[in-house]
């Protein structure tokens, strides 16, 4: 969430030159994105019209070769109507380039603001779209193993140690090697799979009111469970500051999603387990960080024990927490 | 240099709704701003013709107080064509509103970049402009004391301490006191007097090739010398990253604003004394910072040496870094 690199107006305005969407009229380093840095620029575009892009370099955390998966898979969702940020290719059909030995990518600007207290009409128009996403890539030929799976949350836990896992609360620990023990023993194989985007927290949705004009940010996308994806998605907006579950949220994201995409009775079982998965991955890595961030950085630490929370309510709620909505 | 503040999405909107903008269609926040919050905002203006703003939130190092000069100063200076962002009123007339106990305005958005290795061309923009800003607050009726004046100089040194600044160069102690008791000694009383902007750094220029499309970033802003204010662009725009001396930007920095403000004998002869309190002044602040920042914390500290040399450059060669041009 900050801009790692410097660009020059210079080496800005050469690598515009390279795209056909007129001259560099503005740019501003915009707080955005976790793992990379971004502008917002201003072309001249054409006809006098002026158009805005989003310029992202990607950092140390996005690999380059997995690019032409995540850029790939906004083309083939945009030309599908999804609501997805088009990747704008340069003058030779590349749909990336590199600066300073780093790839960039120039990017669709979509209109939209994150919301971080939704509605449920808002709830529901997200679910509907994530549904939307996971039909539309149905006949999507790229493939990306989910980097962030039951091996790789055993493999933070372990770095994290259970001393650095005590030291951010005492019930960690048991919480984290029982959870694990269950989820390695219960994960499902058998459900449909599919592109998932692994990540669709409120931050990674712009919304006009009811209105979703943008799912952004795909750079955890990959292909895993089709229904993983509602529950890391639920896990991410179902939940209060405080804590509280939001039932009327919940009710209107899974009707949402269900209205566009049939859920199997597999999948309406797995829900709670795999919710409990998404909880307990996001728990790893907001552990990890949280024992390797100093306390004084200019980043604002994530609080692993909030979806600790989360992942005890759905072991216990699990039912209350996907109402079976009629499709 | 960051978003220090969160906003929520309906804060923005029911802050943007207080101005007759359109509607809220987009907000970033900005890297951009060492002292504030900033958002770019994109509205949907009048007459389908999008909008944007930006969004400043002032923080702690601004003081509300100030408001009324800084902002009524741009209105001021736009009024006259000077190219400096205008601040838009709410319905109420009012330049600057209150969200989350924080005044807040919205300012007009202005094309250009910032650039980083300027042109002889652009310097002599930016002095014409610079020039032009004196001119046109001519008959501006704001007073501000300049809060970063030999007075606070002394003070910042003060409180880094002898042993502070020599951890940062053995060299740093003597030269401070040496230039604090010239400077003391020596500062002009009998110049004249305006409107500086006191800050005006590369950052704080806009430009689309040669012409500068924006000033910005005035909340330095205040009364004092006003040949000390091309004193401080020169000191920030004359030597590259290496500190090599640009004679050539140099000259046509000088050359700019002798085209659009005459420099009388006085003023011309203190340029080289103002250029070491220019020097002084950032070697303070940054010497502050440096000792005052931890080192692993995500801000860029700036190298209190770097003003420093170019200190020692206008001790020694004020002649030649202030060509005398004709007017």
């Amino acid at each position: 969430m900050a801009v790692y690199t410097t660009l020059s107006a210079a080496e800005l305005a050469a690598l515009i030159a390279q795209y056909d969407v007129g001259e560099l009229v503005s740019a501003k380093g915009i707080a955005e994105g976790v793992s990379n840095s971004n502008w917002l620029i201003e072309t001249s575009g054409h006809g006098g019209q002026a158009e805005r892009f989003i310029l992202t370099m990607y950092e140390a955390r996005v690999d380059a070769a997995d690019l032409p998966f995540f850029l790939g898979l906004l083309d083939h969702l945009a030309a599908r109507g999804s609501p997805v940020p088009r990747t704008i290719h340069d003058r030779d059909g590349a749909a990336s380039r590199t600066v300073q030995g780093k790839a960039v990518a120039l990017i669709e600007f979509l209109p939209g603001v994150s919301v971080d207290d939704p509605s449920a009409e808002q709830a529901r128009a997200v679910g509907e779209a994530l549904a939307g996403i996971h039909i539309a890539s149905a006949d999507f030929a790229g493939q990306r193993a989910n980097g962030m799976s039951l091996p790789q949350w055993h493999k933070l836990f372990d770095d994290c140690g259970e001393a650095g896992l005590r030291s951010i609360d005492p019930e960690l620990p048991g919480l984290v090697r029982r959870e694990l023990d269950f989820l390695s023993a219960n994960w499902p194989e058998d459900l449909p799979h599919s592109v998932i985007h692994a990540d669709l927290f409120p931050d990674n949705v712009l919304l006009l009111g009811d209105q979703v004009c943008g799912l952004i940010d795909f750079y955890f996308a990959c292909t895993d469970i089709t229904a993983y994806d509602l529950a890391v998605t639920h896990s991410a907006w179902c939940f209060a500051k405080d804590g509280r579950f939001k039932p009327d949220i919940a009710e209107a994201l899974v009707a949402g999603y269900a209205s566009r995409r049939s859920l199997s009775a597999a999948e309406w079982s797995a829900l709670p387990l795999l919710a409990r998965g998404a909880a307990l991955r996001f728990v790893a890595t907001r552990a990890y960080d949280w024992l390797n961030t100093p306390a004084d950085a200019l980043v604002t630490r994530k609080d692993p024990m909030d979806f600790a929370r989360r992942l005890a309510f759905y072991a216990t709620e699990g039912e209350r927490a996907f109402p079976r909505v009629v499709a």
